[in-house]
């Protein structure tokens, strides 16, 4: 799909993996001035208002759509490949053991 | 299943939003050193080894699992948001005038 | 001088390691941004205009700025750190062994 | 003087603008996680050992000269650039209008 919005757009020739890597980390950056000035900030966000909540929403995002786009021109199979991943730090980290320590 | 993984090996008081934010930055850091002394890199990533093509497999399930993990203790729908974002891009970006420009 | 700057603008409270972190993250994002969409960039950016290279050595600058900061706020000598650094650096790689591979 | 260090170890060739770029957001990743576990780090890191405050000004070290050595690439003066950007942040935050905020 994102191969698609890209090609209609004409932003193939764009889309070469470092050009992309780059927007990832630019989106990356922008994810990080959301949390920058806040100190420690709590799990489900308690005092964050609506607005900034949808910010947030459209930086993980950004940083997704890029990922997916740059895995996609890589030839990566990235769902799959975070399966394999998972699966093996299942292996690496088993329950018992973290359980222990 | 990720908030799973994390409960069951008791991860989850280390998985504060800004905790893994910098896990996340780390992941970036860990995928921009396999494209960083290539020069330009063609799509589908031609002159790879398959090591190398594991290696960025591995890199990229790595930001995935992280960035959903983030969204997840933000309490944000991640393939929502970005299914939300890409109906935004399509609007500021409509195909015709792309193709014009 | 970046710690009185600070100090003169009441911001000290805002300058913890962590913050000051994703503010350099931040930065370097927007440095990556202003070379997202170029491929290869040939030494000495020759096709740069006046205004992109003034952009880009804001960008160069922030970061170093936030860097300085963090430094400070951790108490490391960044000066002292960086040349005790290259010493390991050129003990580690000695230059008739990088010439002959 | 990292410019000489590059040139006798024939590393020059790899040093173009976005190979240093891509290297830098590497060692920033790096330095992020030496952060990333800690939740709230306070100012002076009271609790790190000296193993990891050394580890720490390893990584600060590493952003650092590839930092440096990104500008020299791209021919632009670091230390005027960062000296310019603090005249126009004083200028943009003038110490008055920031205490009385």
């Amino acid at each position: 799909m994102l191969a698609e919005f890209a090609r209609e757009r004409n932003w193939e020739s764009f889309h070469s993996p470092r050009n992309l890597l780059l927007a990832l980390v630019g989106e990356v950056g922008e994810l990080s001035e959301t949390f920058q000035w806040r100190g420690e900030v709590p799990q489900g966000l308690p005092d964050w208002s609506a607005d900034e909540k949808e910010h947030l929403e459209e930086e993980l995002s950004d940083v997704l759509l890029y990922l997916v786009r740059l895995a996609d021109v890589c030839n990566v199979d990235l769902g799959e490949a975070a399966l394999e991943k998972l699966r093996k730090n299942a292996l690496k980290y088993p329950v018992d053991a973290m359980k222990r320590s």
